[in-house]
């Protein structure tokens, strides 16, 4: 951030008064511009042993598969941006379930969620943003060339909690050592 | 937004090409300019039979009671983010027992997370952004000075949930009639 955003003043990265974050403060009008975390809300679509991946015609991770998802948009709600994903980009809709993961990924100031829901449908298809959309049973997910972390890790709760039935809502952190700003005191 | 942040140019909302959505995007550099819903993450902090609220000392929502939560920052997770404010708010330390509510505020591009925890100590006091720090039985709540409907839904489910000893993950979207601009195909 280079300029303010309000007025088109220069802004210059201090920490406001009353506050303890550097944060980008106009020098004309003295608007604070506060930068938070993005969600990403996506589907784990099911069909009786199978679940859907989408292999990515866009970068990052051109060519990988991945479970639908992308930036939740103002105006929605976290199951609505997930569905809106699941039909952009694989023309799939799915009767949800439940959230079923969450990550934080404070290193790029990210949270993914992960609703678990049924195919209503199986006339899905690839969307612009995919080459190819599948069904895989738990033996033929092409683990080595997922796009993302979070997508295995959600695939491997799913195949493990399919065993009892049961699907808890589950919660994680995926941390790299740097980039971290504040610890619990 | 009037001006771009990163060439200080004026910007103008369009449709960009490959879009569907109106963005701000930079009558000179292009650059696209994309705004999404934030996270408030916030505690349910617990001791005994009681629960800790704080009378706010900032708007919106002056003098009244809140769970201890705000904006969730870079560089966090979801969890650190409930506990610093827990901390900022009211100078609390809680041991986390898990994830509890989640609510869509598609209206104002919210999400609002809480963490189940009891207090770790006693010790807690009001923050620079509270008037007041206390422990509440289910009795004692001022359900009418509540600052959030999302406090008092969480507050609800709790109380509820306390009868069995169990406390699913509750997921849910508050949702204004006007303000929506997508829906599930
Ligand atoms: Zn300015
Ligand atoms: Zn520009």
């Amino acid at each position: 951030m280079n300029y303010c955003s309000h007025c088109g003043e220069k802004v210059t990265l201090i920490v406001p008064p009353g506050d303890d974050r550097e944060r980008y403060v106009c020098s004309s009008c003295e608007t604070i511009h506060y930068s938070n975390p993005r969600i990403i809300a996506g589907c784990l679509p099911i069909h009786e042993d199978k679940v859907l991946l989408c292999r990515r015609a866009i970068e990052p991770r051109y060519d990988k598969w991945t479970l639908p998802a992308g930036f939740m948009e103002n105006g929605e709600t976290t199951e609505e941006g997930a569905l809106r994903e699941a039909w952009e980009e694989a023309r799939a809709k799915i009767d949800v379930e439940g959230l079923y993961t969450l990550f934080s990924l404070p290193q790029i100031n990210q949270v993914h969620l992960f609703y678990r829901g049924h195919l209503s449908a199986l006339d899905f298809e690839p969307g612009p943003e995919s080459l190819e959309v599948r069904l895989f049973t738990e033996e033929e997910i092409p683990w080595d060339d997922l796009a993302f972390m979070v997508v295995g890790k959600t695939l491997k709760h799913y195949f493990a909690d399919r065993q009892s039935g049961h699907f808890p809502m589950r919660s994680e952190d995926l941390v790299h050592p740097k980039g971290r700003d504040w610890k619990p005191p």
